[in-house]
């Protein structure tokens, strides 16, 4: 096992379904990526993909300079089944030093000890849950941005109840309360929008408004 | 344990992080609900904010067809470590006649049976780290939607290098290749974008173009 | 391990009690196959038998194209405890192109999945119990083949009721509804029957007719 | 618990897969059936159809005697893995006096214990692998009956090689050296079979002869 | 592992408390002894003092016939908490042709079976306990053979109640309706009885009557 | 739970195979006994024949004296095979002042550490194997009682070799070096041994003398 | 179970050795201490010595809020070996405002979270080691206080070496650097030190001074 | 594994919170020390420190007396949780002769056994829970010594009610009935006290007296 140095660097320590999906996406965005597991058949299966690929026993300080975590510019701590080794881990990748650390919590008391010891913390499985049941609640929302309380984009799939129409024969903005701010047909994406063009079925649009404006534009293409 | 019936309730079997989160923010959305698990202190967690919630010993048939299960339109199994309940679970449910079926994944094998026997497929684990992977990438961006392989919009927050700056002066169009769809600051949102608008460090500022040019965009906030 | 090639080959997943004798009885009819177990006692006592064994420690596609499975004509899924490993392999080799596939169910939703998939399913300790529960209610009956609802072949020990009689005498085919279609005597077997035979105690009869008049017949013969 | 008193009954001890269907079968072929399984769902599933269904915790003759056990005609020990449970239960069954006793076994040298203290045994996976090879090997043959070493029926689906031809124009008997007993043709059992009827492409035949000869005419019938 | 060839020989299989002391005193009685156990460390333990140690994995019968077992003229199956391994390994050994096969039993049921299949079938912490609990209801008998239902002989420790006194003085046959076989005194043992020997106290005497003498002879010395 | 009061009873605490064995047989001898045991079904199974019987879940003092252990005369603690167990009862039961103590040991340093703490230790399965091996050793030898290292008293089965033989005649006492101190012949026993008695064969002979005497007497009758 | 409301009260939870022992010395110093288990048996054994008792089965906020915790003026939490409990356990403490937390850890990773989250943290194995350690270093001393690096308070056992001697006599301070506080003798203790006092065997002084001086005197004390 | 010789080592089994520290204690305390266990990577973790360290198996007499245990002047056993080998490998290093044996206790019937068979027992959680117990019901006590019931030595933390004023004006012997020992200020150490030497807040006072004066010291400096 030899240390890697690399201040721009991320480590990804615990290879379950989050650390190997995370590991692989930073290593297709081309990041330079460090990975720690106990499980050799999970390490094998990603090693082509990644700079470094550690089998190990224990996560005590030792093993981790050995791996050379100290030198990652970020950690992620993917282990969220075992508290305590979550816990412990983080706390010693915090001490030797690393710049940001973050550490995958599976429940709110965990994510509180986590911050407390000085990671910044995610959810996955709740925050998953949270943006798939705000899409089942606006279903014809494919996607969309929180911009603040009141205001977001959203991604919304057309019904057949503005085919043909043109976007300027529509008062779009005025009827809807919404600026148009892209559209997506057949893999073709628009994102300079004139007046005159004419909306289709299953037409992507991509808008910016108030929730309030986005959820009746909704109602009124299923209506 | 008596039936539910109505078409729009949505149903939740399995209450494990993901199923609850899901539960909880349907119900947050005024949606009518009903959950089963067999976890009577889970069920009583939850049992305040939804419609029915059912503690149940198994999953057959006759259990589903009790809690009303097939008046769903919509049901999410959220059971996702146990292939084997997941998988006679959602075909039992499929079988019920519910209109709209998806399940939890914990792998791509798993994912093809749950199609093959006519669920959608979510794999929340796995598209979070995906998420995140980006947002690290992109450091600057806090959100994004992906329009196409080559277009995005992207949430992004400014540093100094643009504060003062009104956004015609930097003839932002042509300087970046993108469009600013709205700014966040302080809390206020701002959709209608005038041209003498300028610009301050930590604004946030959602924008519309290719994906080469966010990044470059970035690369330039950060330089 | 190198992969085999034939697509009249066998291919044999799980040696249990089921899949052992399986594999065994095929190769004694002369057949090529191939069997894979990760119970390394049980290959190495079959592997003097069959064309290629074996142990493999999981049943992911490479692992199953590496041992040939996909060049077989027929495979049979002999993993009957393990739902989710039954399913999961199933789905593979039914990816892997193998034109038919056999899979052990252990229950009607086991084997309803089973066939979603795309497999043919048997249920081997479901129907044994229904051919000893049969001839345990015919306890003359050593073996029959349904021919449908009504029609059925049986073959009938004797009791002495008939000892002596020829069949012209017995006017058998009008007594009894059935026709006698072979005589088994002392390890000699009649299948041209002329109708001056006489029949005796312990003769083994196959015959031919509608169920009602076998068990009509076997009740006269332990009158 | 009350005993049961019947000397045409039969006990079914052990309501796992196998003996569930078993006494499922013999019930549903009107016979009396006592059925004995720890199992309390088990136990419940079974027990509107059958004469008396107990929940036992051991199966020592005390208990044995006072669900009745004695009084059957057959019982069948159905307890296949846990072979010490299965050999004792079988001797104390034996020693309580019933005439048939009937026990399944899991390997040979189980087998041979079972038969030492005076069961009956059978290997109900062993044998239905035995008979799905067979099907296997002759893909034609949906069913047969072995009548010697040398002589068989055999129930056969026909391909489109005969298709329109008449039995007598076929000179059936000489040409493949078989007799054909009945022929099933869309639910229709014909069992008087006339020398002109002319056979059709997916017509069952049952048919008897020697087993080469059966080999032999399958083969022409794909050849 | 080479096998063993003399008939004189014992095997002895299974080294547990019992089989371990038994394999020990034979081979201090100097007979030709061989072992087989699959706890290595135990094997080792004994492997100096016999002829023959195997550590073996399973107890089939080729692994017996390679290590002699069917050479000996008597094995002893010292396997008792395991009862399935017991029966099915004392089956072997029988059917390897062995002259005398006796085996350890745990239960009435266990033992009925190991007669059933051939062998001779031994209690020993049930004997050992009544040889116990004799000793303690007589606690002045050291040790006693039972000859008949009536009659015994008895290793009795004296009191001061006969100290001094004569055999004949005291007309012990008379009074006490015993006779006394040998003293033992101080390690020396004497056999012919001298009538005018006296008696100590802690003298250690063997006699010879009825078991109603012995007991009373008992009470007399501690009254 | 009533506590019991008598210094001549016996406290038996386990009822394993020994324990039982044990209380059954003090009782079989009339002795009053009082048994304790955590097994519900041993105790229930021994209560009737008891003076008796407690169902108890631990071992510690308060528990041992409601049941009134500190009033017996002799309590044997049989608890083997948890060495803790048998050794902190042990223990308690001697605290609590019963003047005889006897506990069940199944290894040397087991039996130390009891010998250490006050109690008398018995090897039951040791010791029985030892007797079984010197039995299997001369196997005429029916039982026997060690008097010292050289001479012993054994019960020996007569061959045909004397069969018809007068004692006198025999020379016995000088021949063999033995003294005939009973013989056993059809449940009829002699002990007044008359010189010109015959001896039969199969006739049960007690002898006492030295131990290579004895030997020397067995291979003569099975020369 | 009804809150507790003392802010001088402490609460204990855990009734392991140490947190059984710590409320056991706490009630018998006369302070209110309230204890929480989820072993119901600890929690009877202790409920006479304790204001309040409670069998709790988990601890998370409303559980401890029910109990009263958040009303003491010290919790100590006394869960060693499940770290996760312990974690979690102290943060809830925490959070419900009591004044002084202190958390009992068994490494020194777990100490340092303990502390990062707001405990204080004892370690009673590794520290009472750590005395013992000292004592058998210095084997004459039977306690001790650590004044400092250099200095430190000695409790020591005297040897027949100072016999008979006045302490004057002995120029005690200047020969062996050490201050005389108390003197122990025979349960009599002597705080004024009169300088004409004689040493005895077997007393036992209290001395102050340098360490190096004290095992100095000590090894005088043995030479 | 080469044998010790060295009486004045110690011996250290166990390498468990307790035993490691007491190692590594002894070692720092320049004493040869000797450790076994049978963890591999807790012997390499100490094996640096100490003369000899073993990874054992077992903890029968062969095994410590290769190590050398009988060798060693003092033999700690720091087995606590498991009293089966606690006790036996106690028993083992008495047997071997080892003069001093001291045995870590989980319970007070644990310690009484052990101390049966010959050892010093020590209670190291109950012990502590006493020391912190004390220390939280006088919390300006840091640390004491107990004298006699009456009588102890308390090193004490003083408040600001003394600041500045000097111990003869305080009149401090006849006002609290205490000497004052030494006085620790700011990492300095007074031994020798000058009746004007002012008292600081928060400095450090070793003080003896009666336990009653103690506490109303503490009283007064936080009233």
């Amino acid at each position: 096992m030899s240390g890697y140095k690399s201040s721009i660097a991320f480590g990804v320590i615990g290879l379950g379904r989050f650390g190997f999906a995370l590991a692989e996406t930073l290593s297709d965005n081309r990041k330079e990526v460090i990975v720690l597991d106990n499980n050799e058949s999970k390490v094998k299966q990603i090693q082509d993909k990644v700079q470094q690929a550690f089998v190990i026993d224990q996560l005590d300080k030792p093993t981790l300079e050995e791996a050379g975590i100290q030198n990652c510019g970020t950690v992620i701590v993917c282990i969220g089944e075992h508290i305590e080794a979550s816990i412990l881990t983080t706390l010693n990748v915090i001490e030797l030093g690393v710049p940001r650390v973050i550490a995958k919590a599976i429940s709110a008391e965990h994510g509180r000890v986590l911050q407390k010891i000085g990671a910044e913390v995610v959810y996955p499985e709740r925050d998953h849950a949270v943006r798939l049941a705000n899409s089942l609640t606006t279903p014809r929302a494919l996607d969309f941005i929180n911009l603040s309380n009141q205001y977001a984009i959203s991604e919304i799939k057309l019904t057949d109840k503005l085919h043909g129409k043109a976007i300027l024969e529509l008062n779009f903005r005025n009827k809807f309360g919404l600026n148009i701010i892209a559209i997506v047909r057949r893999n073709k994406t628009i994102v300079e929008i004139s007046p005159d063009l004419q909306l289709n079925t299953n037409d992507l649009i991509a808008v910016v408004g108030t929730k309030d404006s986005i959820v009746k534009f909704e109602r009124y293409l299923i209506s």
